[in-house]
């Protein structure tokens, strides 16, 4: 895979935070930062120096330049549909220690990235050989306008010979399983790097002993990847496999949790950044590095370098 | 007028607070707080005594319970409709000492509230002879359900000989000049309480030398108000007018600007509470020092207590 | 036990808290909120659905304002008493993670509530055949007032048949543990429903193999429970026990800490709010998984539900 | 006037502050810092060279430390009596642009300088002939060790020669005019400078064309100030006279506010600092230096410089 | 003028700000933002739609990423040298209210920037006959290195037919008047527009009636520009007077006071992006609108956009 | 060792924390505090009762003003000289949990105590036979001036009797490990106590079985002390152990995380505070009751009473 910039193409949101110890019920302050998974990702393959493209659609308003600056700060480029009358998705966080969740209240409804026109990306523009394009299992339900510009852009990507990079991320709140696996099992088809979540599996209908390496034989996959997150306490534990034809790849590590969101995002988007490198056993330490930096890092996105100590970040094969 | 309890509908938002000197685009950090004009104006009367309720509609999620614990905590009642697959309205808020503009981000598309069903509301049991219906011109124009509701109450309110105070509040965003203007001219002969902004006159269709007395004469007000605004530097300069058939009534005052918004409400709110005491221009000049402390304090709600000192408020005749 | 609404007695106090980390002695800031044992088991009731109201006294200033808000806010109903010339209590609380301990600074001498006239509380109007009247062992020695308001609530709650529940709540700084254990003899043949913690149940007398359930036949109580906590790091492990004439109930739970005040509050008004359903196991299990959201959230009160998590939040039997 | 230390006697209080646009109704947070008239004016001549030492008392908690602490920090010497079972007294200030009150709320009752045994402080070595024993009419009214310890402190000044400074400080909560006025002519003819604001003069019985120099020459002082405030929206514009046997003098500067709190403490400690040095003129001018920069910083205590700067300060004959 | 881009080159800072009413002395948190006047002139001409690259040096760690961030965020290009073992520059800012002054410690020596290598820019490069460079007076003072790269900078502008734009910006603190006026009067030959303040005017040896008429005259300047700003409570009055060879143009504006730091480069820097477009008198409103702007936001940079209102902005010629 | 003060002689630094969850990259505020390895020793010194004096170098500035706060709020004395035209050194502080690496960024380089002219300190009159010096290894790398001023204190220490104690606190980002051991083998023959990291033992050329003993006995030191720690998730364990001519001492603990920085320190200060009172394994577990409270509160310094509860501090022999 010789891909030399990534893709990506999905919503992002105005993330507003009950910081540890609030309720959302009793809030008088809410830190304001920018999420979305595909901007994330690219975020961290920015990071890693693999230039990155985000598209997407915001509306036209001051919520709309924040995000823009969160997307210019961290190296990214974007193609931005401007939406009129549309409003910016919004997700709500409350942090808590377990067991106490941590609770997410979505309100995305009517935002300018559902209510995209599909027509207004020029896919054949922006991909090319030399990319990767970046998408998720959250984009196809938002709406009509992005369901149908994954589907073109999966086209577009198989006529100019992209690579097509798909992070499952099945959400049940967006859709059923059933409409989730009918719709994956006609894109995984398209794809050649998957991500999915262990329980994610049977949503496309893998089962088995090895349902990773059965998604990679069946849909014909250049590596897939997996990651088991557990909390104990205060700390996550994180372990990543990889399959290829190659062979198998494994890494493991344990972080103190300031901020357990996007860390799949961080790892999936280094990853990407370092697979074109050729050293899968190295792309996945270097995830798992950057997953566990994000997991100690405040927001979605991945705003420290974690190459320098690898090692001392506890990443163990 | 001899009504011994408010009951005002309307809409209440999350207010999302950028403190002076910042800016949306830069924002890392939010305050957090209510808002909704006749909620508002419940506050403040309830806070001056007359016992208030407020009807509206709210979705079922963390948001809506931050919104009861305001309304509980301002010792308001409610009665309020769950709407689900809703959201709560909300509306961004960058303050700023002027001429930098304190500019108002709306995002109450698809709330619980512009969705509400009518007919799930029992107007004729929440209101009654000893009641006074608020309302204000916000409400018709955010949607179907809203607008119905409002005329229903309206109904309701002259068959139970209930009184009904309006306060116009045009807003230009949400409905035409022309649309405003048909509809509240069907709707004020059914008024009892007015309240007029000097500029909304016009949106009325009442000019000419006096246009609140041309008001209070053509609806067969009982009371019409007008209040004046005018900012210089960080002070606001607010000059209260009030005509009823008894004659006029003025006041004045001068307050340091911590937050203006809410300020019409609290004025209003407090103004209703004191009118079936009888001395209006009484009820003009608390009224007015509400307005003033509520200017002195942050959020849209009167949370502190402005009467034991009317005097030093600075109010003059 | 058929009661329908709790009856709380008790004091409340401003906190003014340092966040983990900092001194007392180097503090710039201080959070504010409202604490009380018996109040905060009102309001864990209340959320729970139990209406419950708080009986207490208070000044007549902005602070006494601010706790009548906190009441509200929660739905609580209050009963209060206006002492003039008094002041509301505070404590001051300096968390730290172990073994630096989480210091508590009382400084609640001339209360309003300590203060109170205890012939102004009208018992007999108050409780009820349906009532459950909530008190606690904290109660008694702070002042003559409240020792005899308590002794009198006992008497009238026998007189109209309510359910009388109570927690030791043993303080060392309070009153000597002779003097806590000649009032607690004398008062509890009168209570229905206790609460001890393990230490305390020497401070009553009770000792042997299985002092609880001898504290149930002796003074033919018709629950007892009892909470241990161990803090293990940033870890509270909490067991409840639950002994009744029918037999005996157990839960345990693990909660990350964020403040681990009011928990055990928390956990007592939710037993409370569910024990009439004649679960008594359910009550036990919802109480823990109140105590356990109480302990991941900032300040003395249940201000979240922890009702539709109760299993993910690893409750045990 | 030739002595070369102070030496201040009165309470500090720690004060908890809602900052502009709260109140204290529904405060979260309180700033927290140290006030009492006595120690700012010795913090303002420590600033000055002045070597100043505070008499006081206080409890044995982490609240005295933090007193410590700042008087300490400030390099003010203290001479501190520790009271068992005591308190350390507060003060809540809700800050607001005028005309909503910047109101204050005391809860020193039961304090330790309340209490404090007037046996235990040994005047005659604190005091001596290099010494300035600084009171304020604060004192007196706050328990009868206080006042008898003001009392003593005047018979051991005038025992060895100390000059005397008194700030007038009427505070009409803590006791009548007729009190105070009482109180106040038995002391004033052992003080020999006094400070007295406008409206205090009647306090003290003096009226006329010319109270302060009626002041100046009933008590036979050395020099009697008075410095009048009024404040102009954001701005406070102060006047300082200065009568003395040799004449008069006069200064005024305009200042913006940030926190009106401590400036006559500021200015009084800086111009008792300067008095010895002979130049009068110089000392009013570089007290009102002080005065505007303590307007200009949050707290009571000058804790920033203002020698370097006084002409652009604004001050003008 | 027909040129399409910016290219400006200084130094920028940390600045770490204490918020208006804490001294620096006291402080224990301190807001962080960038700063550096040909930065901030970038900043405000990209907003206003001219591409604009900064041209600078920095070291090679955390803080020099942060500024970084704050670049790319506001859409400047950036030509950064990075310089081994050297540091960020900083400055702290005491903010408060006049007559308490504006305090600012500047902590720039050993900066990357003072330590560049000026061998290392390629200005034949970066410059273009398209090009506008963009210098200030704050440069040839802070180092050999800045200083020789001016020079060239300089140099290669005339080689390649850029524009030169400087802002005088003189500090008395870097270099004497004397060392001033000789480098800027080589200079200035240089420079075809030049803004000035009016006490600079002298500084470069210009005076009489009119010194900046004067200026144009003397270097052939294309325009000519002075700004002149007064402090009243807490507002700004500002004036702008440009003189070019075709004429006068003048405006002026009232800004209540958040922030007055940058005020001057958002002005320059939205005036340069204007002033292709041939319209002077709209180029010097414009950016006085952006100058009243940044004065009412928090930092050094334009973050927020003026265009929309700038009548209401309360601009006047 | 019948030493009753400190002396301490280093540099002290304004240290800028990014708190938990934060990077320096994306950092809008800092908080502020002073740290310096010597300092923080006479803190923790002071607050057990040892008087202690610091002997130090500053700049003639704000930031200076801030730093003799500290030292005087913490109760030391300061001998400081003041040195022009110099800065205050900084170090940011980027909390994080682990694996993500607690991040320290020096910015030290020009400072007043680097610069500091060795000539001007007369460690003469501040030492004597009844002080002990306190010196670590950080000082003699900083500059020319603080290498000889040790090297002059040393031997003024020997010549009037005074006992020398050292942590060497070996830095590789600030001198080799050969000129370190170059240095530190030249010095300690003339010290007294010797404090020692585990990892430090190799750069003095200390190896073997138990180098710590080989220490005592090749310095003929009165004492040894190391420390080793580790961190466990959100805690961390102490191991204390000391060796003198009499024997060996060892104590543990395990400690909830707020802030490590200093802990060491503080155990150091508390040590050398309790070690001429004879009683070497109570000044052991004082010390390490210290360095745990230490670590329980945010800052370098000692804030907060460790002596109170030593045993539920969790110390074990």
């Amino acid at each position: 895979m010789s891909y030399r910039r990534l893709v990506g193409f999905g919503e992002a949101m105005l993330r507003l935070t009950v910081r540890d110890g609030g309720a959302l019920e009793t809030a008088t302050s809410l830190d304001c930062s920018v999420g979305g998974a595909e901007l994330n990702t690219c975020v961290a393959a920015a990071r890693a120096g693999m230039p990155a493209t985000w598209v997407s659609a915001l509306p036209d308003d001051p919520l709309a330049r924040l995000v823009r600056r969160h997307v210019r700060a961290n190296g990214v480029d974007a193609e931005i549909l401007t939406v009129e009358q549309a409003r910016l998705g919004l997700y709500f966080l409350e942090m808590a220690p377990p067991p106490r969740p941590l609770r997410i209240t979505y309100d995305r409804k009517g935002s300018a990235f559902a209510m995209l026109d599909p027509d207004r990306i020029e896919w054949r523009t922006l991909l090319g050989p030399d990319a990767c394009l970046v998408l998720t299992g959250i984009t196809p339900p938002l709406g009509g306008g992005p369901r149908k510009s994954v589907e073109v852009a999966l086209a577009a990507a198989r006529e100019v010979a992209a690579v097509v990079a798909l992070d499952v991320n099945y959400r049940s709140a967006l859709w059923s399983r059933d409409e989730a696996s009918r719709w994956l099992n006609k894109a995984l088809p398209q794809v050649d790097v998957l991500s999915v979540g262990p329980e994610d599996l049977s949503a496309i209908g893998l089962e088995g002993t090895d349902p990773l390496a059965e998604a990679l034989r069946r849909f014909e996959l250049r590596a897939a990847m997996t990651t088991s997150k557990q909390r104990v306490d205060d700390a996550m534990e994180l372990e990543v496999r990889v399959v290829t034809p190659d062979g198998e790849h494994r890494a493991q590590a344990r972080a103190g949790v300031v901020d357990p969101i996007g860390a799949g995002d961080a790892l999936f988007g280094t990853f990407l950044a370092h697979l074109p490198g050729g050293d899968v056993q190295a792309a996945v330490e270097l995830g798992l590095s950057a997953a566990v930096t994000c997991i100690g890092l405040f927001g979605d996105a991945l705003v420290d370098d974690p190459w320098d100590t690898s090692e001392s970040r506890g990443v163990v094969r």
